[in-house]
């Protein structure tokens, strides 16, 4: 029994409740290890319960990555008083710190959880669709062109596995400061190479 | 009824030709939409025989992945008396055009199927690991320090994403060309940001 107290909740309320325990478990072990028989008894509620808010176990799993994406966007959406480049590297930064504090809900949600169904894989793609979206926004480049939004969505991937793969390799090697400047510097040549002119993105 | 005619066949012949109908269906469709039933049928055999070779349906999915990884390894390994970017060049001409031939296959393989359980997230590691493996040698660069392996297994990331998003979108825009060359092009500047010495990649 965990914290749940049996109190009577306001739909809204349990229902967060629920997500904030389910976050604290997803963040610990993955996506697939959730169990709802736990989930309903750290809040202190029955199996029978939790299934009124989240019909099927694929529900509450999709409403733990929707808030996991959107916290995702939210923590690395930089102030928009910055510079372009400069935002780019506040973006990166908030990615990479984000990342390293729950690195087991990460991969669950960038690999694990992507593929259980259509609309994991759906929350997903529009994940890295607005993270790509967001890096040529904030560096003033128009995402008509497709070579560009190719690239884009390519930067975003490429930043995640090395963020997944620096984590697995313990974190230390590059240092987080490299590693973001050496990822900062990868959108710069990587959109260059699809067209973008250099003069866009080195203003500052 | 399919081509099966119920003939008997030794067990490996049978075991190939299960795995190459279940490889025409997942070329068709995807990992997910995979039934037992049909491709027994297709083979002419009852579901209790398909199951005498793959106790489960993940058991058949696993075989069907590592199939195509294999194949994918195969096809895109370009000849050893190229020069290094021209092997990288091979690569990318043979990555693209067998993803292209059968992109329901791919997608489902590096989306679904990475996710549907740690064995198949296991092979589809494995793949991507040989894959950025085979660029850092091909190209004669040590895969020693981390930061260049780190890049190498992001720039496979970039390399796939690129790819589906550019087949998603048409395969025309840009040009197959264009794309191998922006691709070649990015590998060079990728490992050069990951401290390789630029010499080392040029040397053709």
């Amino acid at each position: 029994m965990g914290e749940g107290t049996r109190r009577r909740l306001p739909h809204h309320e349990r229902r967060a409740q629920l997500i904030e325990i389910g976050r604290r478990h997803v963040e610990q072990a993955s996506f697939d290890a959730i169990s709802t028989d736990e989930i309903a008894a750290d809040a202190g509620i029955s199996r029978g319960l939790l299934f009124h808010y989240f019909p099927t176990r694929d529900d509450f799993l999709r409403a733990l990555a929707e808030d996991a994406s959107e916290e995702l966007l939210q923590v690395t959406d930089p102030p928009s008083d910055l510079a372009p480049v400069a935002r780019l590297r506040a973006g990166l930064a908030a990615y990479i710190d984000f990342v390293a504090e729950r690195p087991a809900m990460f991969l669950s949600l960038i690999r694990g959880a992507a593929g259980g169904n259509a609309e994991m894989q759906e929350i997903f793609e529009r994940t890295r669709g607005a993270l790509a979206g967001r890096i040529l926004e904030g560096l003033g480049v128009a995402a008509r062109d497709p070579a560009v939004r190719h690239m884009a969505r390519g930067y975003i991937a490429l930043v995640e596995e090395v963020t997944v793969s620096w984590l697995r390799d313990g974190a230390s090697d590059p240092q987080r400061d490299e590693l973001i400047e050496a990822l900062e510097a990868a959108a710069v040549v990587l959109l260059q190479l699809a067209g973008v002119a250099v003069d866009e993105l080195l203003v500052e």
